[in-house]
């Protein structure tokens, strides 16, 4: 305000003029703008789309080959979080495109093997010498192919190795080698499956059963055999299409079952070859690649000697890692010929016999890896894009080529603007990784965990962090989730209250009405709100700061909270419904919950497909045998105290059963709360607990007045007349009361009265005492 | 993008040092930002809230003494719009506030006028000579103060000054003036009613239903008579708190069916009056207002004079408009005295005899009008706010009065930064007026049109231009309803169609599954999504120009209906989604689907994404709300059979209202079923016919047997041995059975059996007529 007064004040001739008068400019405070984690600054770079508010995205898909675990769930959720907080609340219109390998190495290799096996399993008719020597002479191979510069190259020193593999110190730096570890397993369980086998050859045992129990056992190391022997007689393409086509279905019901969005424009390798061929073509004519052998490769000495181009932008430190670089390479790769240098990698490969091919200027090939996701990005967002995101473990060299390809094609200097990646998970502290098979599948994961929990726990961590995903860590997700849920549900309870309540009569107002008031407490839930709304983006600006801006939100919900203990009945529901409203909204960008309600998550039995009916009949049920047994009760004419009893257990039983809080008010009309029967359960048993607590109290004190009474009754057995009947004194009057003491003196007039208290006390205990006589 | 390059190309030391390359800043391009038209500056003015993202914004509310009109619809429709986009599209944090006028000189004189007129109808018993004086009385005294200079004095002249009002020009041209034709047509109707009731008194008839027939028909004119009697003898504040309470009821009703959405905080004046002492005060102690007769003035000389304010910002050229001073004073402050200046307006109104009032420094009084508004906004939102809007009938002298106020309370500059006002709507080409009574009721509008198409209508024109709405215009409305219903469901029909689909065998690919595809067609809709998108943020930037975005959002899908039709069975099911489900979330925006399906609107009867808790509440209301009741009776201890009643009644009301059938059954538990409400209804109808026959039937038999019984005490009557005491016969036994006929023939033995048979009948009901007889 008052930022740029054009003058101090108004003139006299403006006023005369009746012109419009002087209007100041505000001026705006607290105006943060989007800055994004970017892996090609290093650095939380603010995010600038080139076009207005639309943005472009490819994000890297899946090379579908198996089932998708716990790593992709931390990529994909992440990225959608990312999405719908730029499209729900930065209010971009974003392009996503997302790929699917479906071409690639290991799909290959997975349906030749997959292939073989279950022939070799098929023409399985005994188990006999042939087969076991066969298998031995699989782990040989295995063996020496693995594990050649450590291991055994015979069958027969396996035992020594492996015992040498937990006592020599060399040897168990090498358990640290995934891969090693691996193939350590693999043999040894193929090792035991072969002993079995030629011990029960020898005992004359030859049933197809056996014969499959081993290969089945041994599969991981026969495969390979198989595949070695037989891969280049497997021509069939629908060999090849069939695994992906079942892995890619699998993904993308993983997904939704996640509640990740879908892409908006969805990419498969295997669609795009004409275009890929062209791309490649272009990228030989711009100096950057070259044919050797119907292969094509990336010239990456000469790419990054060039002027205007630089290799490994996301990695230079990574440049010349000879095992990513192979990795990135694909399994089939290594008998290709004529790369100019190591660190070259194929744009086209030749096919050999066993390999799916497409025609091409080089011969019958295949696409390499990277260039694929050039080509399909570029296909749909052209020359530049704003975003392009993908897991960490991509950023080298997959995504170091494909910039590099890209910026060839289009012999530009910056094909990316905004590279997001998030980052690794590890599971219970250990890497998760598909050769150590330590990896937990989505579709395990949503059978111990709500989606909206898995989503809740990556919100909590930051998206490009290193993460851990730990059992007991979910803890704080079920805190949240049930903090949030009791909110919701007392805010919805009490605005139900105040819709039904009937429209207030006149008398009572002016003042009546305070739901309509906006008094100080008001007032500071509003700030609170004010502030938490400026903190959330504050965060969310901060390169998506989830886990801040859901702390933010909780304190919110705290503060809500407070405000709605402290205000008994006279709450402002306008007030309330506003938070709880906002808190909904933000929720529902962050993807927790997708219906149309506004205030809360949708109860446990989303409606989804079903009925109405199917909803409604448990409640409904509950109802009217609450209402048959009523109706018993009227005609047996039974206590009144029977029917509250009655409604006791409604609330106690049938509805905590049903996820129903009946909540008993002061005015006679209960709050009706849908709340997860868990949490009912609980806060049954802790006022069971409270109660049992109570009556235990009340047991001890009528425990202990028992205990009372009886030494009264004991202490009242001695009739006052003869209770002073002792030594100490010599004479008494006719009551029994001492007139002279033990010396024969008479007992001076104070100590009198004061024996006579005495007397009356044991002559009420004493009374008491006769009268319990009379009662037994 | 290539924007800022630090240098041309990456250096050779920096590659070889692998450090992280140099990277391009991208430039954004079409950076349009929000403009709103600002009545303060009267032209498009770049909208800076003055804290970030936060905005705070006071709505004029209704005054509540009538029915809401379409008048009221296009003010609060346009606001709602105005606020759905900056809440959702601009994602601004709005706290949005509104308040209910429920002390205003209009809400008294209606609760005074309808409290004597409803009194005097019961007073009223025949129509007699004094009724109808009284009324011509009434009459002549409204011609007089209301046509005074241009109308006759006397009832007598009415007919000629009628007939000159159609011929003469000059009188012509007052028919112009609204207020004139008004007050013609209630005098007119008036003079009718008079004329027959004069008739009737002449020929005899004087029935108390003529009498009330001319009292109605005189109602307009009669009551001001009425008040200006016995005005001052209204003093039960009921009275002045019961219209306002209904009307207020009416107002939140009429703005839920246009799904306007509910402010985030409501204040109501009634509840403010502390607050506007206060601010009363320190407006005097700031020099800007005066005490004169116990009301308080605001002075407008002295702030406009002074060199930090200015007087009527919003209209300048409306200062001194002395109609509209007048009318802003409300038509019971013309008596109150003491004004320095006509300019002058109340800030503390004293409540003469027949005005509600409150205690205040001056004495009991009221609030003026434009005060409240000061203090409200004030109390919520503090010494300046980001937007005030309200209708723009208001913008003098109600807001200008407000910001003089508000100013000179703050002793500031510019209490409000951005002051919107709703254009004016005509009615088919006519200004609405309540007076004259052309006015649509919200109600009536929404018989014809659903809420949906309104506000269609609505957003087809500018929110601060005039608008004629016409009956006519709406088949636009109908149109673009019914593209876009089409759209949707075609839409919806193919994402079905590819949903559907089994996964496509690997037969088919690659080149089958051409939903995957991104062709030069979906390249060119996502590049028209793309710029339809960039258009519409320039339309809503340009001051939320919803018909130019409705016109865009209309082209883009003539663009997607193009892809539709031209694509066949080939379409990208991916890139089709994404355009319904952008158009469905801009549609969600202007408010016109609310549910939270992704693509179109809801359907009618679509259970689709309702969530358990809406479709389980309304059952366990009714069954918490039954426990209540019996809790209730047993605590009360009330007969038995009260508990059954109840029971009855949850049956047969409550359960047959939600459409749930309780079906008793013999073994004490009822059937539950969910049966349409409609049919639940013909059920109980057909019940109570049913049982209303078998009434009838049981009455027509117990007549038929009274009947009967009389019939036979008749007929007793007779005694048995005086039967046959008939010229039939001639001689009789003891008993009077006949012994010999009339020929004197001894009558035969048969005969004897049988009168012997009859008398036995007679005898036995003579004996009951005997009974009867003593009995009685």
């Amino acid at each position: 305000m008052d930022s740029t007064p054009r003058t101090n004040m108004a003139t006299t001739t403006e006023k005369e003029a009746r012109i419009q008068p002087e209007w100041y400019r505000p001026s705006s405070s607290n105006t943060a703008t989007l800055k994004l984690y970017n892996s090609l600054t290093k650095s939380k770079t603010e995010f600038i789309p080139k076009n207005g508010r639309q943005v472009t995205w490819y994000n890297c898909g899946p090379t579908v080959y198996d089932a998708s675990h716990m790593g992709h769930a931390r990529t994909y959720l992440a990225m959608d979080i990312l999405r719908r907080i730029l499209e729900d609340y930065f209010h971009y219109d974003v392009l996503f495109v997302q790929n699917i390998t479906d071409i690639d190495d290991k799909i290959i290799l997975k349906a030749r093997q997959e292939h073989l096996f279950s022939q070799r399993e098929a023409d399985t008719k005994t188990l006999d010498a042939a087969l076991v020597n066969e298998v031995q002479q699989a782990w040989t191979q295995y063996a020496q192919s693995k594990l050649s510069e450590t291991a055994p190259n015979a069958y027969q020193d396996w035992e020594s190795f492996k015992s040498r593999l937990t006592a020599d110190d060399i040897a168990k730096a090498l358990l640290i080698d995934e891969k090693f570890k691996m193939h350590v397993a693999a043999l040894d369980k193929a090792y035991a499956a072969l002993k079995q086998s030629t011990d029960l050859l020898q005992r004359g045992e030859s049933s197809k059963e056996e014969a499959l129990d081993l290969i089945g056992k041994t599969k991981d190391v026969y495969c390979v055999y198989l595949d070695k022997l037989h891969g280049h007689t497997v021509t069939d393409p629908k060999i090849f299409r069939d695994i992906p086509a079942f892995y890619e279905a699998a993904f993308f019901a993983d997904m939704e079952a996640l509640g990740i969005k879908a892409p908006d424009v969805q990419t498969r390798v295997s669609e795009y070859i004409p275009e890929i061929t062209e791309y490649v073509q272009k990228i030989i004519a711009n100096g950057y690649a070259y044919e050797a052998d119907q292969s094509v490769y990336f010239d990456t000495a000469k790419y990054d000697n060039s002027q205007n181009h630089q290799y490994a932008k996301l990695e230079p430190s990574s440049k010349g890692n000879m095992a990513l670089v192979e990795d990135g390479e694909g399994s089939l790769g290594s008998k290709l010929q004529g790369k100019r240098s190591p660190n070259d990698f194929a744009l086209w490969k030749k096919s050999k016999p066993g390999e799916p091919s497409w025609n091409s200027p080089w011969g019958p090939g295949r696409p390499g890896w990277h260039i694929e996701c050039s080509v399909m990005a570029s296909a749909v967002l052209g020359d530049n894009m704003d975003i392009h995101s993908g897991g960490i473990d991509l950023a080298f060299p997959h995504h170091d080529n494909e910039l590099a390809q890209s910026e060839a094609y289009y012999d530009c200097k910056q094909w990316v603007n905004y590279f997001l990646h998030a980052g690794h998970l590890h599971v219970e502290g250990q890497k998760m990784s598909k050769s150590l098979k330590n990896f937990i599948t989505i579709q395990e994961a949503l059978q111990k965990y709500s989606a909206r929990q898995l989503r809740l726990y990556f919100l909590l961590k930051q998206w490009n962090a290193k993460m851990d995903f730990k059992e007991s860590s979910m803890q704080e997700v079920y805190n949240l989730e049930s903090t949030l849920n009791n909110f919701f549900a007392n805010v919805k309870a009490l605005l139900r209250d105040v819709r039904n309540e009937p429209l207030r009569g006149a008398d009572e107002r002016p003042n009546g009405l305070l739901t309509h008031r906006f008094r100080a407490e008001e007032k500071g839930l509003m700030q609170t709100l004010a502030l938490k709304q400026q903190a959330v983006h504050e965060a969310l600006c901060d390169s998506i700061d989830t886990a801040r801006a859901m702390n933010e939100i909780s304190e919110l919900v705290s503060a809500a909270n407070i405000y709605i203990s402290k205000g008994g009945r006279k709450l402002n529901a306008h007030v309330l419904n506003k938070v709880a409203t906002w808190i909904t909204s933000m929720l529902k960008v962050f993807g927790l919950t997708s219906n149309g309600e506004a205030i809360g998550f949708p109860s446990t039995a989303s409606a989804g497909q079903v009925s109405t009916e199917e909803i409604a009949m448990p409640y409904l049920q509950a109802l009217s045998s609450f209402r048959d047994n009523i109706r018993q009760l009227a005609i047996e004419k039974k206590p009144h105290v029977d029917f509250l009893r009655l409604s006791d257990k409604l609330r106690d039983d049938d509805m905590v059963a049903l996820g129903v809080s009946l909540d008993d008010q002061e005015d006679g009309k209960a709050l009706v709360k849908l709340v997860p029967r868990e949490e009912l359960l609980k806060a049954r048993e802790a006022k069971l607990a409270r109660e049992a607590e109570r009556e235990a109290k009340k047991k001890a004190n009528a425990d202990a007045n028992e205990r009372k009474r009886l030494e009264r009754l004991e202490k009242g057995k001695v009739a006052p007349t003869e209770m002073f009947r002792t030594d100490e004194y010599t004479q008494w009057d006719e009551n029994g009361i001492p007139t002279h003491d033990m010396a024969g003196e008479e007992v001076a007039k104070s100590r009198r009265k004061k024996l006579q208290k005495e007397w009356d006390m044991q002559n009420r205990l004493h009374q008491e005492y006769q009268a319990h006589l009379k009662q037994i």
